[in-house]
């Protein structure tokens, strides 16, 4: 299996998971806040300033509006013009570029199919799951509070799909951007991984 | 495996013989134009004219406005407002839901999705690949001449996403209309056979 393997999931969905679950089934690494963590050391931002994009964005147009008050003279970046969160979003797409030239990986998150796209040995994924599924696993395996549990949900569908089409410029949910795209509630989790793996190959 | 298995498809991605493969590999039935064929027989429509009904959709307003000049009196229907298209599909839908009722299966187009939605023994597919591969496999497959052969990939998907539209209310494209989705050219006809028949199971 020689492929780079990105992952873009509903919240609650279990696509980190079945990404991990993809990972061990080809010995290979798994990016997620590790690459957060990577990407902050690197470019010298405050790892919490980049754990705090993705959630930051609301919509594309008041997020744009909001960022309007750019950030100038970080002559580091050489894009004086841009603000602190296209700068973020830059640096992070720069690891996701020397991870994948690193060889075969997962990424979860953070518009990598969309960075990565000039390569011909992406496999990019979605994963959605029916609602009630996501509701129960954001209590479940994420602790969050049952009665807000669905609020949660939706609040934070909303901040990756605006965090998408901001930076993508295409409909999360357009079937058309992904390579495969399953279900997980539907068969359970490990058949998800299954299909996913027999569609990837050796 | 119990399942009823629908596959939607873009024009010349191989959905159908995707839908013929897992139907072979399961030994189950597979319904298309034989469908079409026995819904004409048993409501007394000529099949000409159901071979027509996918293909008139324009949008869903035009069509919605085209329709308007409804064909009243035919009371085996019992459905004196609806237009000559609407009673097509319905009678569709009643055979969809009468093979359905027979056991598992593999039905292709028509928004079986749709119409067996109340059903908890439904899974349903999407297959889309790369316009360059659809193009060509419309001239080497299908038989369309080269030169309009884009065209001809570009006019049919509009008319199935705006029959789609118009008859369940939802995009085409929305990845969460669907149980799993794989592009076929990426990996090929038989890995994604492959992956369906993983995700479904035995």
């Amino acid at each position: 299996m020689n492929k780079i393997i990105t992952i873009s999931r509903q919240y609650g969905s279990g696509g980190r998971e079945i990404g991990q679950k993809i990972a061990e089934h080809y010995g290979i690494p798994f990016y997620d806040n590790e690459l957060i963590t990577r990407a902050a050391k690197e470019s010298g931002f405050a790892e919490e300033t980049f754990a705090r994009a993705e959630e930051k964005a609301t919509n594309s147009l008041l997020y744009s509006l909001a960022m309007g008050i750019n950030v100038y003279g970080n002559q580091d970046f050489g894009f004086g013009g841009l603000s602190l969160d296209d700068r973020i979003f830059l640096a992070q797409s720069d690891v996701i570029r020397k991870v994948a030239e690193e060889g075969p990986c997962v990424i979860v998150g953070r518009c990598a199919d969309y960075v990565l796209k000039e390569r011909d040995d992406v496999c990019n994924l979605f994963i959605h799951a029916a609602m009630s599924f996501r509701i129960d696993r954001a209590v479940k395996v994420y602790g969050v509070d049952e009665k807000s549990a669905a609020d949660t949900v939706i609040k934070n569908d909303k901040r990756r799909a605006n965090y998408y089409n901001y930076h993508v410029g295409e409909k999360w949910n357009n079937l058309n951007n992904y390579d495969i795209v399953v279900r997980s509630d539907f068969q359970g989790i490990d058949r998800a991984v299954a299909a996913i793996c027999a569609y990837i190959g050796d």
